[in-house]
């Protein structure tokens, strides 16, 4: 009596969860991963003093019932983001204070606050009637798949204030420039993970509750239970399948088998793999059409989170780079103040191609803009540029480029014969977070087992 | 004394036109390629009676000089495409033939010929503006950028006929929806080909001229003067360079050496090799941004064109598909008859999932609907699917999605290290066809010999 053995490749949250929802369903497992760590594009880090720093996905907010369930389980907590005070805005070169208890829209003069509400009205009347699973099927779908996002913007709001908003939002959003995405998929992400103000706000949003320790440890807890399973360091290069069983290679030779697979890699690395037999075009075209978003993740460490002394957040929104939002990501104790940047999209690109010196004083520059001349010496620089990343190639997560899920749609989750697919970027709910790698792990281990009977 | 080395990857028209250009500098070349065969997206095949048919790209037509220079080097000769009597075209249900001698522009009711000349000339003015070594210093460049083409139609263009049209012109291009592209991308390309009517004709256009006996036999007769250099059977996986040499391994684990590496496969899959070191992020970032385009292309062969005698070109252009263009690919004796067809973008993609069987039914309606009954019983059926092929993964070429340009555009020809690029893709001139292709490889070969000094 032999039991069912399944490969999963990949041991982020979507492996992970896959990984352990299999065991629970007596299903042996073996992890493939390439990193010589777990966690994917969540990553802990330390400061000098020893301080978790988190490098990659971090937040969790309300209505991500399955995280804060999971870091329950795992036997963690959680603590809230500071969002006491006000925050700092520079649109059209001005800068102005905000308070925090206005959520996500800035204060703004009536004409431009006007327009703004009607728009984000509008996006949210047409993001509410997208369906989850099937977003073509949404109202006037191959009319908003046929446009990008920045068009949309163009036809639905007049204030080049408004815009810019719109914009910075996209970009903190998608880590890609509105002109990147399609308007029906900026609508489907803003639905799937509930409403564009939530993937925006930190009380009430996607930002609301951190990981006392650092969201790393989720990935941790849950590789230290299936430690005996998961193969650190082997970056799979090859699948292939016959009848009823698939054989997985790794770069060094090492082989694993199974009755099934599921890869839970981003898209474009998932495409990346040799497949026997070759997949086929519907899926490798697909994935030809899902790039990877563009983000530099960085963190300036103070003795003192001295913004909070004035008063501040440490929120900043602006349309000026290379780095537009921050945010202040000092651990439950309030020291050492972290203070923390995305250089997102074509700030991104740009920063991609400049020394690391050169963007720690680029990062500062923009610390000191926003939070004045005490940001201007940092005892320590940290970042990561996930597009750099060899098993990553962009984060936050994958964008849908126009046209793309009107013709390709059905393809993302479709199985290849024994090979499944799972991941942040499959799941319906939460596209792209946290919560919808482990959503997606977990249904897709539940459909693996129902499939090996 | 030792000569210089460059390693060559892909025996396509560009790595051949590489290669043979870096001999007649002394460079000693290997050339590895994937495929058993020489030619890359051309392809050559026969019907059962022995004719040469064509299975990938085949014309060549005025302005492309390096073509007609070659196909005369290498001791070949042109015939023109069929072209005399009329046209048939299907446009919103009804049926009509038009006079060839129209070029690409049917006959249609002044109102829609009105809108279809001013958006034909607003497009060519557009388009010739757009400088070809750098699209993104175009007037206007970020705008039309951020748009799709289908956004830019939908502006500038009325009637549902004269949209109708564009959106024809697009798949037959492009093998891509107009909502895919870039409308910069779109009017780059035009440009790099001269212009869009350009394009699409046959006489003083893109389709003027086919090669007796086959254009496969360009690269062949390429093929066999560097025969000792060429290895066949062999996919690249691997790439590694140091400070002035470069290690490519097979699949298999054959190992070349070499002062230098072109890489000449189209952008998705150059992407998909791996790199020691790996690629910086605006390279690898680019390619996950560059699809290729969606085509079957097929061919029913008859005793005879029959189409010819019933004053016909064998030219078809409709709104409906799944071949929405069709072409005379006889041989230039005329016997047998050979009627071209392609599924192309959203239609090939269809197509893509059905079995050859179900295709040839639908490939076979299409003729009869544009030809009549005889053309009900072809003696046979030929096809090829691109996007199948695990060596292209999609034809014509690649697109650019829309933010590509700006964003990455410098960096498609940009060498890394000791890696250059060349390819249809990375041609300023001819973008996406044969010349193209061995423009970028005798182009790549210049500077790569330039380089070793």
């Amino acid at each position: 009596m032999s039991s069912n053995q399944v490969v999963v490749i990949g041991a982020g949250l979507a492996g992970l969860s896959a990984a352990r929802r299999l065991r629970t369903l007596g299903i042996e497992v073996s992890v493939v991963e390439a990193r010589s760590r777990v966690g994917g594009r969540t990553e802990g880090g330390f400061t000098a003093d020893g301080t978790p720093v988190e490098l990659g996905g971090q937040w969790v907010g309300p209505t991500q019932t399955r995280m804060y369930e999971l870091i329950g389980e795992l036997g963690l907590e959680t603590f809230p983001t500071f969002n006491t005070g006000k925050h700092v805005v520079q649109l059209g070169g001005s800068r102005s204070r905000m308070a925090s208890h206005r959520g996500a829209v800035p204060k703004l003069n009536p004409f431009v606050l006007a327009d703004l509400f009607q728009g984000l009205t509008r996006f949210k009347r047409l993001a509410d009637r997208v369906p989850l699973d099937e977003p073509w099927t949404a109202p006037n779908a191959h009319a908003l798949d046929s446009q990008t996002f920045e068009t949309w913007i163009l036809r639905n709001l007049r204030t080049s204030t408004a815009r810019a908003y719109f914009r910075i939002a996209t970009e903190a959003v998608f880590s890609a420039e509105s002109s990147n995405l399609s308007a029906l998929h900026a609508l489907f992400y803003a639905h799937s993970g509930t409403d564009l103000e939530g993937l925006l706000s930190v009380d009430r949003g996607a930002q609301q509750d951190r990981v006392v320790g650092g969201s790393i440890q989720i990935s941790e807890l849950m590789g230290a239970e299936l430690a005996d399973s998961i193969h650190l360091g082997c970056p799979v290069r090859r699948i292939e399948q016959g009848r009823d069983r698939v054989v997985v290679t790794t770069s060094a030779g090492e082989v694993f088998h199974g009755d099934r697979a599921i890869v839970t890699l981003p898209p474009t690395l998932a495409g990346r793999l040799e497949y026997g037999p070759i997949l086929p075009s519907w899926r490798d075209q697909l994935t030809q059409r899902l790039p990877a978003g563009s983000v530099i993740k960085l963190c300036a460490v103070y003795d003192e989170p001295f913004w909070r002394h004035d008063g501040l957040t440490g929120q900043a929104a602006s349309d000026r780079g290379p780095i537009k939002v921050t945010f202040d990501n000092s651990p439950p104790g309030g020291t050492p103040g972290i203070m923390m940047g995305f250089m997102e999209a074509g700030d991104g690109r740009a920063a991609g191609r400049l020394s690391v010196s050169e963007r720690r004083a680029a990062a500062v520059e923009c610390f000191v803009r926003y939070f004045g001349p005490q940001a201007a010496h940092p005892i320590e620089y940290i970042e990561r540029d996930w597009m750099a990343e060899e098993f990553s190639r962009g984060c936050y997560g994958a964008h849908f480029t126009p046209g793309v899920w009107s013709d390709y749609g059905p393809a993302l989750t479709e199985p290849v014969g024994l090979i499944h697919w799972a991941g942040a970027e499959c799941s319906s709910v939460w596209n792209g977070y946290m919560e919808g790698a482990v959503r997606s792990g977990e249904q897709t281990a539940e459909a693996v087992a129902a499939a090996l009977g």
